[in-house]
């Protein structure tokens, strides 16, 4: 029987799960609601009565699972503020139900190892992975291998502070360079350049709460000025906060991945500029900025599945 | 006969040297001037000449060197600003001379290994080593092993940007940490203060040039406020860099070494102050920031010991 895998990938909102090959083919897919009102037990169950229809042809040697604020040493997520299970032993929960090795960390933190073992990142040893979305998640690969830190929680790139008493952050704090390099962030660009230049802008005949980063993404496309300095600005940011990355870890290669990745050049161009204009002379030009080889659609429950493979293959 | 090491430290002005058992303790140890006008087989040969009169009583099983932007992946050390070589290969030099293993890196990644085993960092698998002088040197260490990056360069957190436009550093950048936390940035700290505040202090006494990190750690003791004064934004400085750092490697400790430690609270106090109120919630309280464990006078030596003894580890 073919040997596989299953990549669960829980988000506030929805989870995605499916089945993947160990050479990351999806051979299943498949979402539902989180649901972390009611008990995390609910939501496997629901989950695992799709994956078992597939016993007869699979065998699950595996399940790897990402999630907010999930702690790969203690196998509990740790009550993110946007799932309502609190702090829950989720290795504990899996394992009442279905008896094989799992293995969680956060989302990011897959999509890293996801990159490392199916997407352009592999056979590149040194490597930092970003996603770009509601929020700015990061998973660092150094010497090959995905780094954890003492606690299970290294790799919060999105909240290094970037700015002093910069913008208010949803974790509390202020000037975090997610509130500046995400969608939400890169609204919030285009409002402080509308605010300051105050000139015509197809942006302006949108209420701000309706306003989403593909809007920005048209319009700049469309030559709108505002869009445009938005995006230059965005990556300019992005790029003088990478140069201090690659300062601590010299990666050879920095994965972009998520929507925002779509404007290509718009964000890529200032990102690479600024990155290397700031960068230490030694280092200079020789950290390439890549778009993922991850696709938005499957990246989640590949990364979760990368996440457990890379764990079974320790043994 | 008893396996030994060689240590060989490259500095500016002098050179380090010495035998190490492979326990740490140091059975031999002396330095010499670094003449880098003249060629490096020069130092190599005078080094040697020492270091050969212990061979009827040691078996020299191989040698470390730490020196200024020495690379551990080409064996060369590129240039740096302090050192008359240029680009040189280091290893190539050596090999011609004496017959067996030789490893480079700089001095501050040599000295991580050098607390990873010899020091306080022992049984930690991830820690940040920081050495405070004339500049902010860095080694981090991921999972037990140093961190060198795609290109043997990694760990310059004295080379992050921490203030947009900030000071002029000898990198030719402005802003590095660096120049705000070292023996230099201290004071360079202390006139930015004085010249704000326009007070009495016992370091409006001494010029400029003759200042140093030294006489403003006395002024503190002796409650002089620019001095004292000094000391806490330095250590705020220090302390929400530091912030960043555990934002992406999340380390179980911080070990700093250097001069400026002897300092003692003076420093220490305000650096985990301001580490931990800017530190994202879940990772808050959890890294400790500690002296090294590292002796100022063999460290250096002991450090380039410890990487060759690394490298023996690995055959």
């Amino acid at each position: 029987m073919k040997e596989v895998v299953v990549g669960i990938d829980i988000g506030g909102t929805n989870t995605k799960f499916g089945i993947a090959a160990l050479d990351g083919k999806l051979l299943f897919k498949s979402s539902c609601p989180t649901n972390s009102d009611k008990p995390i037990s609910n939501l496997f169950k629901k989950i695992l009565i799709d994956i078992k229809k597939y016993q007869n042809e699979f065998k699950i040697t595996g399940i790897g699972i990402g999630a907010p604020n999930a702690n790969y040493f203690t196998g509990y997520i740790e009550a993110p503020p946007n799932l309502g299970w609190g702090t829950v032993d989720v290795k504990k929960e899996m394992g009442k139900l279905i008896s094989c090795p799992v293995a969680l960390t956060n989302d990011a933190n897959a999509g890293a190892l996801g990159e490392l073992i199916f997407g352009n990142g592999k056979g590149i040893n040194d490597f930092i992975f970003i996603t770009l979305g509601t929020g700015l998640g990061s998973g660092l690969i150094v010497d090959g291998k995905l780094v954890y830190g003492h606690d299970g929680f290294a790799g919060e790139i999105g909240h290094v502070i970037v700015k002093e008493n910069g913008r208010q952050c949803g974790c509390g704090r202020k000037g975090c360079l997610e509130t500046y390099v995400s969608a939400p962030g890169l609204k919030r660009t285009a409002y402080e350049i509308l605010s300051d230049l105050n000139i015509e802008s197809s942006l302006n005949k949108i209420p701000y709460e309706k306003v989403t980063a593909k809007d920005i993404y048209k319009a700049a496309v469309a030559g709108d000025k505002i869009a445009i300095l938005t995006f230059e600005k965005t990556g300019e940011i992005l790029g003088k906060a990478l140069a201090n990355s690659v300062a601590y870890l010299s990666p050879k290669a920095i994965f972009l991945f998520g929507g925002l990745v779509e404007a290509g050049d718009l964000l890529f161009k200032p990102v690479i500029k600024h990155m290397n204009e700031n960068m230490l002379n030694i280092m200079k030009n020789k950290t390439k900025v890549l778009p993922s080889g991850l696709k938005e659609g499957s990246a989640a429950v590949l990364g979760a599945a990368a996440l457990i493979i890379t764990e079974l293959n320790k043994k």
